[in-house]
């Protein structure tokens, strides 16, 4: 298949990138992605990406960021950053790019453990995460083309520990390849509307 | 108590007025708002409000609007209704509204059935409740002076169904009395980060 995948050069997108590319054909996409640069708080730069890579298999989205603060500290701008990238970002590589996915194709989106599972400074990360799980669900009734579309929900990741693991005090880290297989069985599966955790 | 309910008229807001209006003094608040105007989707005016009420011993949100569309129809601007409204608007409500709810006070926000049974043309309203219900799960876990959080998840309302029934195929209306049962629940009882649902 011709995959793109955004994020490639990421902790969980080089994981997908590692075990994806052995069987098919990867574009990796990133601000400064190695194939075709996009940036997905911005529609006009995701509509430049469609129409250079022109038709793919499936999307693979690995990227995305969030503001973290205590939420007395969180502000309304603060808050826009979630918003604009793993929410709307994801979204709108959904909308806009269903005329590029072939027939029987797919998009994996990428939420978090921290939607069921709340951490401190999370609440914009998880408002944005648990957007996208319920997008994806409803979105899957109304896929036009026998198109699919499912949600990888990861846990901390052990290649992540060391940045990040002070805020998930308590939280088992999970292996990258293993987050990376919930992404294999998304594209190369039949399932659609799942949310895959990999807590 | 001194409970602040956005949406007052509404069909669900009505609903809870009725319910709490007997025991509790109600500031009703909307854009046409019988004792105060608000705007959700405009900060400043969510910042006037509250400077206008002071303090208040709980904040219900039952308002909230979303543009409904076909997936294939739907576009990144179509979204934003969903994100400036019910998503932003109520996480706005909760940000700069937490100086002006009192010791163990509460904030009850409302999200709705489709996040989890999705409908026709509702992945953009999924995408704002699913947003708002893991807001709150998160938001919980680190309010400061004992201030709660929940969320109120209702199925289509009886009173509802002669208007929008048809995109709720097969689902059991509920009433609204049943529905204002649960934000009495959310203010007068003593849990946080929970999510009512009345299905
Ligand atoms: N790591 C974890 O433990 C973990 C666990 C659960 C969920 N997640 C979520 O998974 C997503 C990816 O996490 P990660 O740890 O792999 O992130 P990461 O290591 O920081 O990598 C992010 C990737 O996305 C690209 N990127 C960032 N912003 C972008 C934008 N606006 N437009 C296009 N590409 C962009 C980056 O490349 P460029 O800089 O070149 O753009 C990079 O390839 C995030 O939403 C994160 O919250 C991560
Ligand atoms: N009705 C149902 O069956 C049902 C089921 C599940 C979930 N919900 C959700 O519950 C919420 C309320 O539903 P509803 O049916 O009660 O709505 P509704 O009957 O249309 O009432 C909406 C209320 O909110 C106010 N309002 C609307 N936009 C506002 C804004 N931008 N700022 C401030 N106030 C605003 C309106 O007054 P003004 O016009 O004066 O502003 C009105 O009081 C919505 O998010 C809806 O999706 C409804």
């Amino acid at each position: 298949m011709k995959i793109l995948l955004i994020g490639a050069t990421g902790t969980i997108g080089s994981n997908v990138y590692d075990r994806l590319q052995q069987n098919h054909e990867i574009i990796r996409a990133g601000r400064n992605g190695a194939d075709v640069q996009v940036d997905i708080t911005d529609e006009t730069s995701i509509r430049h990406m469609y129409e250079h890579t022109g038709n793919v298999d499936a999307v693979i989205n690995a990227s995305g960021s969030a503001g973290f603060a205590q939420l007395t500290e969180m502000t309304p701008d603060k808050n826009e950053t979630a918003v604009n990238s793993k929410l709307k970002g994801q979204i709108n590589l959904v909308l806009l790019g269903l005329p590029y996915v072939t027939d029987g194709g797919s998009f994996t989106l990428t939420s978090g453990v921290m939607m069921d599972d709340p951490i401190p400074q999370g609440a914009s990360a998880a408002m944005a995460n648990g957007g996208i799980r319920s997008f994806v669900t409803s979105a899957a009734i109304e896929m036009p083309r026998g198109i699919r579309i499912n949600n990888v929900s990861p846990s901390l990741l052990e290649e992540s520990s060391e940045r990040i693991g002070h805020l998930f005090a308590g939280f088992q880290p999970v292996p990258g390849d293993r987050v990376a297989m919930a992404y294999q069985k998304s594209v190369e599966g039949s399932q659609t509307g799942q949310i895959y955790k990999v807590y």
